[in-house]
């Protein structure tokens, strides 16, 4: 197990109705606000009509940021900077999953910042100097981004999608109301779940030696996530599955699976490179490059790490580490086609030509992965195999 | 799963020479503080000049309270309440493990309280309106005082043992250096994983249904006790098999377990009394009482959850509940022997004439117990059936 400094600050109100919650803590933070959210979901849903009230009831200022796409745009941040200094915002919330939180969090960033916010994306974190704060209402498991200091933002201009990670724009708090999450459609629920899962992923498979207990903590969140993952798309009204995911989602990618280890992070580089010129959903895109993942980067000195996927994860007993490996391979892409995801590059619409493209963006700092190196190379042969 | 409200804001420094960080820490919070510790094994570690150092470095006043033992007494803490107020002392620093910790926190809660600190104890924990802010350098990991905000405090007049619970008193900092723990005598590293492993029964054992990814998380946390627990007794400087226990000892007891669970606490109240009547250390007390409490409140309602810890903590493979159950009781009465751990109340010198008044000071407050309910009989038999 490798040093690490660990602070989860995030506080969160987890369960039914704790929109109720949000008053109080607005009263700590802000008299004038900017309030972000992605498209007519939350209007439908409710949730915007609670949240506004509760505003009014506090005597909160409030300015709005609407239509924040999936892959949010770093024109949305923009807008929403200037939203905030002309107004003199101090808080942001955002209303919404990955794309409206990251976008929040980006704009939380750049509004003290003295130049335009791609910067702080291309130049490296240490350029983040000071955020203001921000709070979030989540209405669909997958992110992390709730309980995290990450945002993933996508230029549209240079088709780039690159991230950004810094305790100061780690949420204040997090609302976790399930029962928001019952009206997310099919795809985006299995979208969400590979998304939960990929995390782990990035995590789990790591040469650090003897982080015994982050590893079996993975596992438990694997096990979540293939437990209740099928269970959501019969039943999208499950309290406790979708509790259950809501969860793991957020403890996934809070800090808690990864200090003390190397982490990976080359799928995401990859589904970053994907999304950012095809615009596909996230877990979509990772859905489709993990099982291509695994099966180029296992080997005999990491079967290993598979083959404790395999027995932990998927229960399977004893044998030698290759075969549980490939066999584990063998049950994540039966998991993804059990949530009725498309499986190759093909079924979402890339164009064969566009991959050493795609290639290319995946590598925009040099070679990704810490659990095998991958070069552009590499990238490109793994794209192939998922096309 | 239940609703809940999670906040684990106390700051961690993992690693080896992570008491390097101190001076930064404190500076944030004191010029005039209060250093909490029990005998003198932090001095022969040479954690104390190590901490004088730093504390010199930075101008830091500092009075001392030493001599803090274990089932750390009342009359210490009115010590340390006094050292603070004739000395204008605004920050506790304890260095040691349980008793020092929980001592510090029931200082910190004294100091601004207008009356005798153990009305505390006895009123309920709305009466903890303030405390001053303490920080923690781990040298046993067992107790998860560290990370949370309960301490437990012995008064020797009533021979009582008992708990505030407050997240005013939760370190605002720890430092969990691993290495300060390889000269741990090993009579008390057997107690303190027995330790961690009860936290986890006590939040593991519960009825609240469709607290899955809880359970899971739970079942990674014994793993790991049952793993490393055996490895510390051979190779005490086994650096992955303290900083593993150290790590797991404080996530199984800071909330991550019990947010959104019923738990059940019934053998904790049982070695308090234990452990008041005849000052056994907690972890020993504790591997005594857990398998007779199991074995007594196993029934067919409730062996379905035994059944899980058979299987997913010990491996067993599919048979009936009440055989797998059965199995798990006996698993974890060969581990407690398997850690050279006295196994009767008769054993650690315990009168069987004082086992009535024992399971009267048991329950207090009235019947312990969430996962199965106890009165004073119960107690009673649990008691003469570990005796």
């Amino acid at each position: 197990m490798l040093d690490f400094e660990y602070t989860i600050s995030t506080k969160i109100f987890f369960g039914k109705n704790k929109t109720m919650k949000l008053g109080n803590e607005l009263n700590h933070y802000t008299k004038r606000m900017l309030l972000v959210y992605g498209g007519g979901s939350i209007k439908q849903s409710g949730i915007y009509d609670s949240v506004h009230k509760i505003i009014r009831e506090h005597n909160i200022t409030c300015k709005e940021l609407s239509g924040v796409q999936p892959n949010p745009r770093i024109s949305s941040v923009r807008n929403g900077i200037k939203l905030c200094r002309q107004n003199g915002l101090d808080f942001i919330l955002a209303v919404g999953g990955g794309s409206v939180i990251d976008c929040a969090k980006a704009i939380a960033a750049g509004v003290p910042y003295d130049g335009d916010p791609w910067d702080l994306f291309l130049q490296g974190d240490s350029k983040i100097k000071r955020a203001i704060p921000i709070g979030t209402i989540l209405t669909i498991a997958g992110t992390g981004s709730e309980m995290n200091g990450n945002a993933v933002i996508t230029n549209e201009e240079t088709a780039e999608k690159l991230a950004i990670h810094s305790d100061l724009i780690r949420p204040k708090f997090s609302i976790l109301d399930p029962t928001n999450t019952f009206t997310v459609p099919k795809e985006q629920t299995a979208a969400g779940t590979v998304d939960i899962m990929s995390h782990i992923f990035e995590q789990y498979f790591s040469l650090t030696k003897g982080a015994f207990i982050q590893d079996r903590l993975a596992e438990s969140m694997l096990s979540s996530c293939i437990h209740y993952g099928p269970i959501v798309m019969n039943e999208p009204e499950n309290y406790e599955a979708r509790a259950n995911l809501m969860w793991t989602s957020s403890l996934a990618l809070n800090g808690l699976l990864s200090y003390g280890k190397i982490t990976d992070w080359a799928t995401h580089a990859m589904e970053h490179a994907l999304s950012a010129m095809y615009d596909v959903t996230h877990g979509v895109g990772l859905a489709i490059i993990i099982p291509h993942w695994m099966e180029y980067v296992l080997n005999d000195t990491n079967a290993y790490k598979f083959a404790d996927y395999a027995k932990n994860v998927w229960g399977f007993t004893e044998s030698d580490d290759m075969s549980l490996a490939k066999e584990s391979i063998e049950k994540t892409k039966e998991f993804v086609r059990q949530l009725d995801m498309p499986t190759t590059l093909r079924d979402v619409g890339v164009n064969k030509h566009k991959l050493t493209e795609m290639a290319k963006k995946s590598v925009p700092f040099g070679d990704i992965g810490k659990f095998k190196k991958l070069n552009e190379r590499d990238v490109l042969t793994i794209l192939k195999n998922a096309f």
